[in-house]
Protein backbone atom coordinates (compact mmCIF):
# COMPACT_ATOMS: atom_id res chain seq x y z
CA UNK A 1 0.00 0.00 0.00
CA UNK A 2 3.35 2.50 0.40
CA UNK A 3 0.37 5.34 1.19
CA UNK A 4 1.63 7.76 4.29
CA UNK A 5 -1.91 6.97 5.34
CA UNK A 6 -1.53 3.14 5.36
CA UNK A 7 -1.79 2.87 9.09
CA UNK A 8 -4.68 0.34 10.64
CA UNK A 9 -6.58 2.77 12.71
CA UNK A 10 -6.59 1.90 16.49
CA UNK A 11 -9.79 0.79 18.55
CA UNK A 12 -10.33 5.00 20.03
CA UNK A 13 -9.76 5.88 23.55
CA UNK A 14 -13.20 7.52 23.62
CA UNK A 15 -16.38 7.43 21.40
CA UNK A 16 -17.07 10.19 19.50
CA UNK A 17 -20.12 11.69 19.75
CA UNK A 18 -23.48 10.66 18.05
CA UNK A 19 -23.75 13.54 15.45
CA UNK A 20 -19.79 13.15 14.61
CA UNK A 21 -20.59 9.62 14.39
CA UNK A 22 -23.03 10.12 11.65
CA UNK A 23 -20.86 13.00 10.34
CA UNK A 24 -18.17 11.17 9.57
CA UNK A 25 -18.70 7.29 8.70
CA UNK A 26 -18.10 6.72 4.82
CA UNK A 27 -17.10 3.47 3.03
CA UNK A 28 -14.26 2.05 3.83
CA UNK A 29 -13.18 -0.03 1.20
CA UNK A 30 -9.70 -0.27 2.20
CA UNK A 31 -9.60 -2.55 5.15
CA UNK A 32 -7.22 -4.32 6.65
CA UNK A 33 -6.72 -8.05 6.73
CA UNK A 34 -6.24 -8.42 10.73
CA UNK A 35 -8.88 -10.44 12.51
CA UNK A 36 -11.96 -8.61 14.12
CA UNK A 37 -12.33 -9.89 17.28
CA UNK A 38 -15.30 -11.37 18.85
CA UNK A 39 -16.41 -9.32 21.47
CA UNK A 40 -15.97 -6.25 18.95
CA UNK A 41 -18.03 -7.95 16.38
CA UNK A 42 -20.91 -9.19 19.35
CA UNK A 43 -20.81 -5.58 19.97
CA UNK A 44 -21.75 -4.08 16.37
CA UNK A 45 -24.21 -6.53 15.82
CA UNK A 46 -25.84 -6.12 19.30
CA UNK A 47 -26.25 -2.06 18.22
CA UNK A 48 -27.08 -3.34 14.61
CA UNK A 49 -30.40 -5.01 16.48
CA UNK A 50 -31.41 -1.98 18.37
CA UNK A 51 -32.55 -0.67 14.89
CA UNK A 52 -36.15 -0.45 14.44
CA UNK A 53 -38.31 -2.89 12.12
CA UNK A 54 -41.85 -2.34 11.29
CA UNK A 55 -44.19 -3.58 14.47
CA UNK A 56 -40.96 -4.79 15.81
CA UNK A 57 -41.31 -7.97 14.00
CA UNK A 58 -37.54 -8.18 13.64
CA UNK A 59 -37.35 -10.19 10.74
CA UNK A 60 -33.37 -9.72 9.70
CA UNK A 61 -31.03 -12.33 10.47
CA UNK A 62 -27.02 -12.09 10.04
CA UNK A 63 -24.53 -14.82 8.35
CA UNK A 64 -21.35 -13.56 9.27
CA UNK A 65 -18.44 -14.91 7.27
CA UNK A 66 -14.96 -15.61 8.97
CA UNK A 67 -12.45 -18.11 8.78
CA UNK A 68 -13.88 -21.26 9.19
CA UNK A 69 -14.27 -23.55 6.09
CA UNK A 70 -18.23 -22.97 5.16
CA UNK A 71 -17.07 -18.64 5.74
CA UNK A 72 -13.81 -18.94 3.16
CA UNK A 73 -16.21 -21.05 0.68
CA UNK A 74 -18.75 -18.17 1.10
CA UNK A 75 -16.27 -15.32 0.80
CA UNK A 76 -14.46 -17.03 -2.68
CA UNK A 77 -17.88 -17.16 -3.89
CA UNK A 78 -18.36 -13.55 -3.22
CA UNK A 79 -15.05 -12.53 -4.34
CA UNK A 80 -15.57 -13.73 -7.93
CA UNK A 81 -18.39 -12.16 -7.74
CA UNK A 82 -17.65 -8.68 -6.36
CA UNK A 83 -14.17 -9.06 -9.53
CA UNK A 84 -16.78 -9.61 -11.78
CA UNK A 85 -19.00 -6.90 -10.47
CA UNK A 86 -16.18 -4.25 -10.59
CA UNK A 87 -14.62 -5.62 -14.27
CA UNK A 88 -18.24 -4.36 -15.43
CA UNK A 89 -18.68 -0.94 -13.82
CA UNK A 90 -15.04 0.42 -14.26
CA UNK A 91 -15.53 -0.25 -18.04
CA UNK A 92 -18.87 1.38 -18.01
CA UNK A 93 -18.40 3.98 -15.52
CA UNK A 94 -15.11 5.24 -17.29
CA UNK A 95 -12.72 4.12 -14.55
CA UNK A 96 -10.35 2.63 -17.29
CA UNK A 97 -9.58 5.80 -18.72
CA UNK A 98 -8.86 9.51 -18.49
CA UNK A 99 -8.50 11.00 -14.94
CA UNK A 100 -8.78 7.22 -13.54
CA UNK A 101 -5.39 6.43 -14.73
CA UNK A 102 -4.01 9.09 -12.45
CA UNK A 103 -3.40 7.45 -9.54
CA UNK A 104 -3.06 11.36 -7.88
CA UNK A 105 -6.96 12.42 -9.10
CA UNK A 106 -10.35 11.23 -7.18
CA UNK A 107 -10.78 9.18 -9.22
CA UNK A 108 -7.84 7.00 -9.60
CA UNK A 109 -7.91 7.08 -5.68
CA UNK A 110 -11.69 5.64 -6.27
CA UNK A 111 -10.37 3.09 -8.62
CA UNK A 112 -7.29 2.23 -6.15
CA UNK A 113 -9.45 1.52 -3.70
CA UNK A 114 -12.15 -0.53 -5.58
CA UNK A 115 -9.29 -2.86 -7.15
CA UNK A 116 -7.27 -3.16 -3.47
CA UNK A 117 -11.25 -3.90 -2.06
CA UNK A 118 -11.76 -6.45 -4.93
CA UNK A 119 -8.61 -8.06 -5.17
CA UNK A 120 -8.49 -8.75 -0.86
CA UNK A 121 -12.12 -9.22 -0.59
CA UNK A 122 -11.29 -13.47 0.60
CA UNK A 123 -9.06 -12.34 2.85
CA UNK A 124 -11.12 -9.84 4.88
CA UNK A 125 -11.26 -10.80 8.54
CA UNK A 126 -15.35 -10.79 8.27
CA UNK A 127 -17.99 -10.22 5.69
CA UNK A 128 -21.70 -9.98 7.32
CA UNK A 129 -24.40 -10.88 5.05
CA UNK A 130 -27.96 -9.16 5.81
CA UNK A 131 -30.98 -11.36 5.44
CA UNK A 132 -34.69 -10.98 5.64
CA UNK A 133 -36.60 -13.37 6.28
CA UNK A 134 -40.20 -12.41 4.45
CA UNK A 135 -43.27 -12.20 5.94
CA UNK A 136 -45.05 -11.00 2.66
CA UNK A 137 -44.39 -10.31 -0.94
CA UNK A 138 -41.64 -8.69 -2.36
CA UNK A 139 -41.50 -5.06 -1.99
CA UNK A 140 -40.13 -1.65 -2.55
CA UNK A 141 -40.35 -0.83 0.88
CA UNK A 142 -39.54 -4.20 2.68
CA UNK A 143 -35.92 -2.42 3.47
CA UNK A 144 -37.71 -0.40 5.65
CA UNK A 145 -36.72 -3.20 8.38
CA UNK A 146 -33.33 -4.13 6.75
CA UNK A 147 -31.22 -1.16 6.17
CA UNK A 148 -31.75 0.58 9.32
CA UNK A 149 -29.97 -2.26 10.88
CA UNK A 150 -27.35 -2.12 7.86
CA UNK A 151 -26.34 1.65 9.17
CA UNK A 152 -26.73 1.06 12.67
CA UNK A 153 -24.07 -2.01 12.12
CA UNK A 154 -21.39 0.35 10.05
CA UNK A 155 -21.99 3.43 12.98
CA UNK A 156 -21.43 0.76 15.25
CA UNK A 157 -17.94 -0.08 13.72
CA UNK A 158 -17.17 3.44 12.95
CA UNK A 159 -17.47 3.98 17.04
CA UNK A 160 -14.90 1.00 17.69
CA UNK A 161 -12.84 2.33 15.07
CA UNK A 162 -13.88 -0.11 12.29
CA UNK A 163 -15.20 0.37 8.95
CA UNK A 164 -16.96 -1.30 5.93
CA UNK A 165 -19.09 -0.92 3.24
CA UNK A 166 -22.47 -2.12 1.76
CA UNK A 167 -22.84 -3.63 -1.26
CA UNK A 168 -25.22 -5.96 -3.42
CA UNK A 169 -22.49 -7.44 -5.17
CA UNK A 170 -23.75 -10.99 -4.00
CA UNK A 171 -26.37 -10.53 -6.53
CA UNK A 172 -24.62 -12.14 -9.74
CA UNK A 173 -23.78 -14.96 -7.62
CA UNK A 174 -26.53 -15.50 -5.41
CA UNK A 175 -27.96 -18.63 -6.37
CA UNK A 176 -24.09 -20.36 -5.60
CA UNK A 177 -23.43 -18.46 -2.21
CA UNK A 178 -27.63 -19.88 -1.11
CA UNK A 179 -26.36 -23.21 -1.89
CA UNK A 180 -23.20 -22.77 0.19
CA UNK A 181 -24.52 -21.08 3.05
CA UNK A 182 -28.04 -23.16 3.10
CA UNK A 183 -30.00 -20.36 2.70
CA UNK A 184 -33.72 -21.04 3.09
CA UNK A 185 -36.30 -19.71 -0.01
CA UNK A 186 -38.01 -17.23 1.77
CA UNK A 187 -35.17 -15.30 2.81
CA UNK A 188 -33.75 -12.64 0.78
CA UNK A 189 -29.79 -11.22 0.71
CA UNK A 190 -30.33 -7.55 1.46
CA UNK A 191 -26.76 -6.33 1.66
CA UNK A 192 -23.54 -7.95 1.54
CA UNK A 193 -21.15 -5.48 4.46
CA UNK A 194 -17.25 -6.63 4.74
CA UNK A 195 -15.91 -5.50 7.80
CA UNK A 196 -12.32 -4.62 9.11
CA UNK A 197 -9.83 -1.85 10.58
CA UNK A 198 -9.53 1.17 8.09
CA UNK A 199 -6.40 1.50 6.17
CA UNK A 200 -6.69 4.87 6.43
CA UNK A 201 -8.88 7.59 8.13
CA UNK A 202 -12.76 8.03 8.72
CA UNK A 203 -13.32 11.53 7.49
CA UNK A 204 -16.56 13.47 6.17
CA UNK A 205 -18.32 12.57 3.37
CA UNK A 206 -19.32 14.80 0.13
CA UNK A 207 -22.71 14.77 -0.75
CA UNK A 208 -25.18 17.08 -2.69
CA UNK A 209 -26.17 20.63 -1.20
CA UNK A 210 -28.72 20.64 1.22
CA UNK A 211 -30.88 23.06 -1.16
CA UNK A 212 -30.56 20.00 -3.67
CA UNK A 213 -32.36 17.62 -1.60
CA UNK A 214 -34.57 18.95 0.95
CA UNK A 215 -38.26 20.81 0.07
CA UNK A 216 -40.38 23.10 2.66
CA UNK A 217 -44.43 22.38 2.29
CA UNK A 218 -44.56 20.63 -1.52
CA UNK A 219 -42.31 18.81 -3.75
CA UNK A 220 -39.72 21.50 -5.44
CA UNK A 221 -40.35 24.54 -2.62
CA UNK A 222 -37.01 25.67 -1.61
CA UNK A 223 -36.29 25.21 1.88
CA UNK A 224 -34.28 27.90 2.71
CA UNK A 225 -33.69 27.36 6.48
CA UNK A 226 -31.87 24.25 5.70
CA UNK A 227 -28.10 25.07 5.06
CA UNK A 228 -24.88 23.11 5.11
CA UNK A 229 -22.77 24.02 7.71
CA UNK A 230 -19.17 25.67 7.20
CA UNK A 231 -16.93 23.33 5.94
CA UNK A 232 -19.08 20.84 4.37
CA UNK A 233 -17.83 19.15 0.93
CA UNK A 234 -20.16 18.39 -1.64
CA UNK A 235 -20.33 16.17 -4.33
CA UNK A 236 -23.01 15.04 -6.91
CA UNK A 237 -24.41 18.61 -7.31
CA UNK A 238 -23.05 22.76 -7.51
CA UNK A 239 -22.01 23.55 -4.20
CA UNK A 240 -25.10 26.55 -2.89
CA UNK A 241 -24.20 29.98 -4.24
CA UNK B 1 -51.42 13.36 29.22
CA UNK B 2 -51.24 13.44 33.19
CA UNK B 3 -48.72 10.78 33.76
CA UNK B 4 -45.58 11.84 35.80
CA UNK B 5 -43.30 11.41 32.80
CA UNK B 6 -45.50 13.63 30.79
CA UNK B 7 -42.52 16.36 30.62
CA UNK B 8 -41.13 17.50 27.29
CA UNK B 9 -37.23 16.42 26.94
CA UNK B 10 -34.96 19.53 26.36
CA UNK B 11 -31.85 19.77 24.33
CA UNK B 12 -28.92 17.87 26.10
CA UNK B 13 -26.33 19.25 27.55
CA UNK B 14 -23.60 17.43 26.19
CA UNK B 15 -24.48 15.04 23.39
CA UNK B 16 -24.79 11.20 23.66
CA UNK B 17 -21.62 9.33 22.44
CA UNK B 18 -22.44 6.90 19.10
CA UNK B 19 -22.96 3.57 20.82
CA UNK B 20 -25.32 5.09 23.44
CA UNK B 21 -27.31 7.02 20.64
CA UNK B 22 -28.07 3.75 18.49
CA UNK B 23 -28.48 1.85 21.83
CA UNK B 24 -31.64 4.53 23.07
CA UNK B 25 -33.22 5.78 20.20
CA UNK B 26 -36.74 4.19 20.01
CA UNK B 27 -39.58 5.07 18.56
CA UNK B 28 -41.20 7.95 20.02
CA UNK B 29 -45.43 8.63 19.18
CA UNK B 30 -46.12 10.31 22.47
CA UNK B 31 -44.52 13.67 20.01
CA UNK B 32 -45.01 17.47 21.91
CA UNK B 33 -46.51 19.48 19.66
CA UNK B 34 -44.12 22.70 20.40
CA UNK B 35 -41.97 24.04 17.36
CA UNK B 36 -38.68 22.69 16.32
CA UNK B 37 -36.48 25.64 15.45
CA UNK B 38 -35.11 26.30 11.68
CA UNK B 39 -31.57 25.53 12.88
CA UNK B 40 -32.71 21.88 14.42
CA UNK B 41 -34.25 20.97 11.71
CA UNK B 42 -31.45 21.48 9.58
CA UNK B 43 -28.80 20.03 11.73
CA UNK B 44 -31.25 16.77 11.63
CA UNK B 45 -31.51 16.94 7.79
CA UNK B 46 -28.07 17.57 6.96
CA UNK B 47 -26.70 14.53 8.90
CA UNK B 48 -29.75 12.44 7.10
CA UNK B 49 -27.96 13.40 4.38
CA UNK B 50 -24.71 12.25 5.52
CA UNK B 51 -25.94 8.44 5.14
CA UNK B 52 -24.49 6.34 2.02
CA UNK B 53 -26.47 5.52 -1.08
CA UNK B 54 -25.53 3.14 -3.87
CA UNK B 55 -22.48 5.05 -6.05
CA UNK B 56 -23.03 8.27 -3.91
CA UNK B 57 -26.02 8.46 -6.13
CA UNK B 58 -27.91 10.52 -3.84
CA UNK B 59 -31.12 10.03 -5.00
CA UNK B 60 -33.45 10.86 -1.42
CA UNK B 61 -35.39 14.24 -1.45
CA UNK B 62 -36.96 15.32 1.78
CA UNK B 63 -40.15 16.54 1.75
CA UNK B 64 -40.57 18.84 5.51
CA UNK B 65 -44.49 19.20 6.34
CA UNK B 66 -45.16 22.51 8.90
CA UNK B 67 -47.46 24.67 9.58
CA UNK B 68 -47.90 26.59 6.66
CA UNK B 69 -50.99 26.18 4.65
CA UNK B 70 -49.27 23.36 2.34
CA UNK B 71 -47.85 21.76 4.59
CA UNK B 72 -51.05 21.69 6.96
CA UNK B 73 -53.42 20.44 4.19
CA UNK B 74 -50.83 17.28 3.51
CA UNK B 75 -51.13 16.42 7.63
CA UNK B 76 -54.51 16.66 7.04
CA UNK B 77 -54.77 14.16 4.72
CA UNK B 78 -51.89 12.06 6.24
CA UNK B 79 -53.91 12.14 9.85
CA UNK B 80 -56.78 10.62 8.72
CA UNK B 81 -54.77 8.03 6.43
CA UNK B 82 -52.80 6.96 10.15
CA UNK B 83 -56.55 6.97 11.64
CA UNK B 84 -57.96 4.62 9.40
CA UNK B 85 -54.47 2.22 9.51
CA UNK B 86 -54.84 2.38 13.43
CA UNK B 87 -58.78 1.58 12.98
CA UNK B 88 -57.78 -2.00 10.85
CA UNK B 89 -54.86 -2.59 13.05
CA UNK B 90 -56.21 -2.27 16.32
CA UNK B 91 -58.89 -4.67 15.47
CA UNK B 92 -56.56 -7.09 13.85
CA UNK B 93 -53.82 -7.47 16.64
CA UNK B 94 -55.98 -7.32 19.66
CA UNK B 95 -55.72 -3.78 20.76
CA UNK B 96 -59.53 -4.00 21.27
CA UNK B 97 -59.40 -6.56 23.90
CA UNK B 98 -57.64 -8.29 26.82
CA UNK B 99 -54.23 -6.67 28.44
CA UNK B 100 -55.00 -3.85 25.76
CA UNK B 101 -57.63 -2.47 27.95
CA UNK B 102 -55.34 -2.09 31.09
CA UNK B 103 -53.86 1.14 30.67
CA UNK B 104 -51.10 -0.21 33.12
CA UNK B 105 -50.24 -3.52 30.94
CA UNK B 106 -47.41 -3.28 27.84
CA UNK B 107 -50.25 -3.26 25.24
CA UNK B 108 -52.28 -0.75 27.51
CA UNK B 109 -49.38 1.55 27.34
CA UNK B 110 -48.79 0.82 23.18
CA UNK B 111 -52.60 1.39 22.86
CA UNK B 112 -52.56 4.91 24.28
CA UNK B 113 -49.63 5.91 22.55
CA UNK B 114 -50.67 4.94 19.34
CA UNK B 115 -54.25 7.00 20.07
CA UNK B 116 -52.52 9.58 21.43
CA UNK B 117 -50.06 9.65 17.77
CA UNK B 118 -52.87 9.40 15.36
CA UNK B 119 -55.46 11.45 17.70
CA UNK B 120 -52.82 14.59 17.47
CA UNK B 121 -51.15 13.62 14.21
CA UNK B 122 -52.09 16.79 12.15
CA UNK B 123 -50.85 19.00 15.24
CA UNK B 124 -47.20 17.61 15.30
CA UNK B 125 -44.65 20.19 14.52
CA UNK B 126 -42.72 17.82 11.54
CA UNK B 127 -43.37 15.52 9.04
CA UNK B 128 -40.63 14.51 6.73
CA UNK B 129 -41.67 12.32 3.74
CA UNK B 130 -38.93 10.65 2.49
CA UNK B 131 -38.89 10.20 -1.10
CA UNK B 132 -37.05 8.28 -3.53
CA UNK B 133 -35.99 9.82 -7.28
CA UNK B 134 -36.16 6.02 -8.84
CA UNK B 135 -33.50 6.15 -11.81
CA UNK B 136 -34.25 1.94 -12.41
CA UNK B 137 -37.18 0.10 -11.94
CA UNK B 138 -38.71 -0.74 -8.21
CA UNK B 139 -36.74 -3.38 -6.27
CA UNK B 140 -37.06 -4.97 -3.11
CA UNK B 141 -33.57 -3.64 -2.71
CA UNK B 142 -34.24 -0.03 -3.86
CA UNK B 143 -34.61 0.51 0.25
CA UNK B 144 -30.52 0.92 0.65
CA UNK B 145 -30.53 4.39 -0.58
CA UNK B 146 -33.21 5.36 1.63
CA UNK B 147 -33.34 3.84 4.28
CA UNK B 148 -29.81 4.76 6.28
CA UNK B 149 -30.91 7.83 5.10
CA UNK B 150 -33.96 7.79 7.68
CA UNK B 151 -32.46 5.87 10.21
CA UNK B 152 -29.67 8.80 10.38
CA UNK B 153 -32.75 11.33 10.99
CA UNK B 154 -33.99 9.43 13.49
CA UNK B 155 -30.45 9.11 15.63
CA UNK B 156 -29.52 13.09 15.14
CA UNK B 157 -32.82 13.73 16.44
CA UNK B 158 -32.15 11.53 19.29
CA UNK B 159 -28.87 13.28 19.61
CA UNK B 160 -30.51 17.01 19.90
CA UNK B 161 -33.50 16.26 22.34
CA UNK B 162 -35.87 15.41 19.64
CA UNK B 163 -37.76 11.65 18.52
CA UNK B 164 -39.85 10.35 16.08
CA UNK B 165 -40.72 7.27 14.46
CA UNK B 166 -40.76 5.96 10.73
CA UNK B 167 -44.08 5.01 9.04
CA UNK B 168 -45.41 3.60 6.30
CA UNK B 169 -49.26 5.04 6.75
CA UNK B 170 -48.88 7.17 3.57
CA UNK B 171 -49.84 4.27 2.35
CA UNK B 172 -53.52 4.29 1.98
CA UNK B 173 -53.73 7.67 0.95
CA UNK B 174 -51.22 8.29 -1.25
CA UNK B 175 -52.41 8.98 -4.52
CA UNK B 176 -54.25 12.16 -2.78
CA UNK B 177 -51.18 13.21 -0.88
CA UNK B 178 -49.29 13.08 -3.89
CA UNK B 179 -51.74 15.46 -5.40
CA UNK B 180 -51.79 17.87 -2.67
CA UNK B 181 -47.96 17.97 -2.78
CA UNK B 182 -46.79 17.91 -6.51
CA UNK B 183 -45.01 14.84 -5.99
CA UNK B 184 -43.65 13.54 -9.96
CA UNK B 185 -44.09 10.38 -11.25
CA UNK B 186 -41.02 8.57 -11.29
CA UNK B 187 -40.78 9.66 -7.28
CA UNK B 188 -41.84 7.29 -4.79
CA UNK B 189 -42.51 8.12 -0.82
CA UNK B 190 -40.63 5.43 1.35
CA UNK B 191 -41.42 6.56 4.54
CA UNK B 192 -43.11 9.19 6.86
CA UNK B 193 -41.33 10.41 9.66
CA UNK B 194 -43.23 13.01 12.25
CA UNK B 195 -40.75 14.83 14.26
CA UNK B 196 -40.87 16.47 17.87
CA UNK B 197 -39.89 16.43 21.58
CA UNK B 198 -40.70 13.36 23.49
CA UNK B 199 -42.89 13.51 25.93
CA UNK B 200 -41.08 11.21 28.31
CA UNK B 201 -38.08 9.40 27.74
CA UNK B 202 -35.61 7.75 24.80
CA UNK B 203 -34.37 4.55 26.60
CA UNK B 204 -33.34 1.34 25.91
CA UNK B 205 -35.09 -0.68 23.11
CA UNK B 206 -36.08 -4.84 23.83
CA UNK B 207 -35.19 -7.09 20.90
CA UNK B 208 -35.16 -10.79 20.38
CA UNK B 209 -31.76 -12.55 21.68
CA UNK B 210 -28.62 -12.06 19.18
CA UNK B 211 -28.31 -15.54 19.31
CA UNK B 212 -31.64 -15.70 17.35
CA UNK B 213 -30.34 -13.16 15.04
CA UNK B 214 -26.82 -14.02 14.49
CA UNK B 215 -25.49 -17.85 12.53
CA UNK B 216 -21.59 -18.34 12.48
CA UNK B 217 -20.50 -19.59 9.21
CA UNK B 218 -23.76 -20.59 7.64
CA UNK B 219 -27.53 -20.28 8.05
CA UNK B 220 -28.81 -21.56 11.54
CA UNK B 221 -25.60 -22.13 12.67
CA UNK B 222 -24.92 -20.73 16.32
CA UNK B 223 -22.91 -18.22 17.04
CA UNK B 224 -21.75 -18.71 20.47
CA UNK B 225 -19.20 -15.28 21.03
CA UNK B 226 -22.51 -12.78 19.94
CA UNK B 227 -23.96 -11.93 23.30
CA UNK B 228 -26.43 -9.82 24.73
CA UNK B 229 -24.66 -7.24 27.62
CA UNK B 230 -26.29 -7.61 30.74
CA UNK B 231 -29.44 -5.74 31.37
CA UNK B 232 -30.64 -6.01 27.57
CA UNK B 233 -33.84 -6.49 27.39
CA UNK B 234 -36.02 -8.73 25.10
CA UNK B 235 -39.13 -9.02 22.76
CA UNK B 236 -40.01 -11.12 20.00
CA UNK B 237 -38.38 -14.13 21.60
CA UNK B 238 -37.52 -15.97 25.06
CA UNK B 239 -34.27 -14.24 26.56
CA UNK B 240 -31.19 -16.33 25.91
CA UNK B 241 -30.81 -19.59 28.71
Amino acid sequence: MGRPDAVVSETPATLPDLLTGLATTRAIRRLSLDPIPDDDLSTMLWHATRAPSGTNRQPVRYVVLRDDERGRAAKDVLGRGFRDGWKAKSASAGYEEGSALDPTSRKGRQRAAMEYFVEHFEQFPVVVLVCLVRYREANPYEGSSVYPACQNLLLAARALGYGGVMTGWHGPVEAELREVLGIPDGVAIHATIPLGRPLGHHGPVRRRPLDEVVFDGAWGEPAGWATDPPGTEFAGGPPPS
